[in-house]
Parts: structure tokens; C-alpha cells; sequence
């Protein structure tokens, strides 16, 4: 008989493959359909191998990486919220805390804390690793936008001042990330993708 | 201005969306749509993560992980190869080698090697690593048929040895898995879902 241990692992696994069904409001750069969560955690997770070089402190890629990979396992439950969508961010904590206990809770009690950790610290943004994370996680959906012709931010009218702010831990985690992300923010707006329209008008 | 490696890593990142519209034949567990190759790739190194304390020796995880999100970016060019097509596999390593030239060779010298390097290791499946990263990739699509109900086992008429040959690299690198998937697929040819039809009738 299998262990009630490797049993527990295999109902987890199981359930992952809800991820695969979690759609992003993103769409793929040929615009054919909308991102999941399954394909953005392996698109970001890739992002990091190739990009920790430009980390501006030497971040520890591994556990960028698993971060990366069970970033989102909590939006099985919770569906994924639009990072624009004000009333749905006015809950998200709430209900992506009571997910993560569903989540992890399946996993055997060490392995379950070891997740829950690599979670919470992906979403408290303290540490350097966190940080990077967070950044291959907004910049993913800039280069969707910016590559498939403006994207979410033409469909939902989002402005400069926004797009700013939410891809803002790249600026404390790679100088030269971010140097480039706004250069592609400006030439997004040049192009009509992005309103530049100013906080107070 | 961007340096010419960051722009190679920014249009290598933007190539990368394209495994997400490259078909496997294995469906979702739900069985609403055939799964792509990011997701795949995402969910078998998410098991790494869960399952690499049952490995026989320990294994490098970090290794492990990288291999699996980089196994399958041949088939942005290659296509995917159905594991039980014959024709299909008879001229695989020719049209995988040719599109790894083209994918890695689209970063910098340095990156494009160890990227190589890691996709060489698993397909030659010598390693410790690269058998259990194998077997995790062989793995999934063994729970999606189970538990989606036969899936592409029922649909193309697998046999149980085929699975068991399939599934070989398992037994060298973790006896309790490999004595687990063993039963499931036991359990896949009572509920008739593989056929048990004997090699020699």
C-alpha cells in the first residue's frame, strides 16, 4: 500500500491541474485566448532563469523559482483578481488567505509549511528574492500587452501612472530591468496603448 | 539603450509564449481540452517540488526543475511527438536538434550553452537528475489518463506494456513511486481503460 503521505502528495498533484483552468484576464501575444495560471507560472518561472543576471543584488534563483511555481496555486479557489480591479483587490486578502489553508492544508503538515512559507514571503515583498519574483510576475503581462498591441491596458483604458505602479518592484530589484520597462511603458503610450492621462486634470 | 543581451533575452521571453499553443495529445483531467506544453511543463515541475523526497538517491531539485522548464522548448519548433506514434518518433531527434539550434541559439553565447546543457542532460537521461526529471514528465500524463477516465490510453488503444516502457526511467529512480504507478496502472487495466493484451498472440 502507499503511504498516506505519497497518497496526500498525489491528490495535490491532482488538483493542480485546476491551474490549467484559472484564466488571466492577459491574452496570448497572438491574441487567439486568454493566458491561465498553469502557462503564466511556467512563462515567469523561465523569465527568471534568463533574467536573474540582472538582478541588482544576486538573488538565490532556486527559490525565486519555486516561488514563482506555487505563486498562484491559492487562485484555484480564489479565482484570479485583475490587478486593476479595484472592488475585486478590496477582498483578495481575505480570500486568497482562506484558499491558501485549503491549498496547502492538503499536503502533509511539513511540506504544507514549507509552501505556505515560500507564499508568504512571496506575498509580504521583503526579501530580495520576493522582490524579484513579484517583478517577472508584473512584467510577464507588460510584454504580453506591449507585444499583442496594447492588450489589457487599450481594453480596460488602463493609464501610464498605473501601469507604473504595479510593475514598481522592478525599480528596487534591477536598475536595468526597469530602465528598460520604461522605455517600453513610454513607447506603449506613443503608440496608443497606454492613456497618459495626468493624475490630476 | 538596452544592451544587444538584454534584447536577446527580451525576444527569446517573447518566443517563449508559443509553447503554450503547442497540443500535446493528453487531455486536462476535467477533459475539457488537450493540455499545452507550458502548462505541462509547469505542472510536472511543481511534482519535482512534491515528489523529490521519494527519489532512490537524493537529487539535485534545483537541476531537476530548470531541465523541466526548459525540456520541451524544441517543440516551439519541433511540434509535439505523441510518445506511442512510431512514424513520428523516426525522425524526432533530427527535427529536435535542428529547433534546439534555433531556440537557445537566440540568447547569448554563454546562456544559449547552459540552457543546452541542460536539455542535452535530459534527453541523454544518464544522470540521476535528468532519470527523475524524466520520470516526472512520464508521470503526469499517467494521472491525466487515470483520472481523467482512459484518456489517451482508451483513445489510441495502448497496451500495458507500452505504459510500463514508457514509465521505465521511474524504476531506477524511485522504487515507492515506481511500486505505486505499478498499481494505478493495474487498477487502469481493470477498469479497462489500458488493454492487457499479451506481446505475443
Amino acid at each position: 500500500m502507499a503511504s498516506e503521505r505519497l497518497l496526500k502528495d498525489i491528490e495535490f498533484i491532482v488538483e493542480l491541474d485546476k491551474m490549467k483552468s484559472i484564466l488571466r484576464q492577459t491574452t496570448l501575444i497572438d491574441k487567439s485566448r486568454r493566458e491561465n495560471d498553469a502557462e503564466h507560472s511556467w512563462h515567469i518561472s523561465v523569465m527568471a532563469m534568463v533574467l536573474s543576471e540582472y538582478a541588482n543584488e544576486r538573488v538565490d534563483l532556486f527559490k525565486v523559482i519555486k516561488m514563482l511555481l506555487v505563486h498562484d496555486l491559492v487562485e484555484i479557489y480564489a479565482g484570479d483578481t485583475f490587478c486593476y480591479d479595484k472592488k475585486g483587490n478590496s477582498d483578495k486578502k481575505e480570500r486568497e488567505l482562506k484558499a491558501a489553508d485549503k491549498i496547502f492544508g492538503m499536503l502533509s503538515e511539513d511540506k504544507a509549511i514549507e509552501m505556505r512559507e515560500l507564499w508568504d514571503e512571496f506575498e509580504e515583498m521583503k526579501t530580495k528574492e520576493a522582490l524579484f519574483a513579484a517583478s517577472m510576475d508584473r512584467l510577464q503581462p507588460i510584454f504580453s500587452n506591449y507585444f499583442s498591441g496594447g492588450g489589457t491596458w487599450t481594453k480596460f483604458g488602463i493609464t501610464k501612472a498605473e501601469v507604473h505602479k504595479r510593475v514598481a518592484p522592478l525599480e528596487k530589484s534591477s536598475t536595468e530591468l526597469w530602465e528598460f520597462t520604461l522605455k517600453l511603458i513610454d513607447d506603449a503610450v506613443d503608440r496608443g496603448y497606454i492613456s497618459d492621462t495626468p493624475v490630476l486634470s
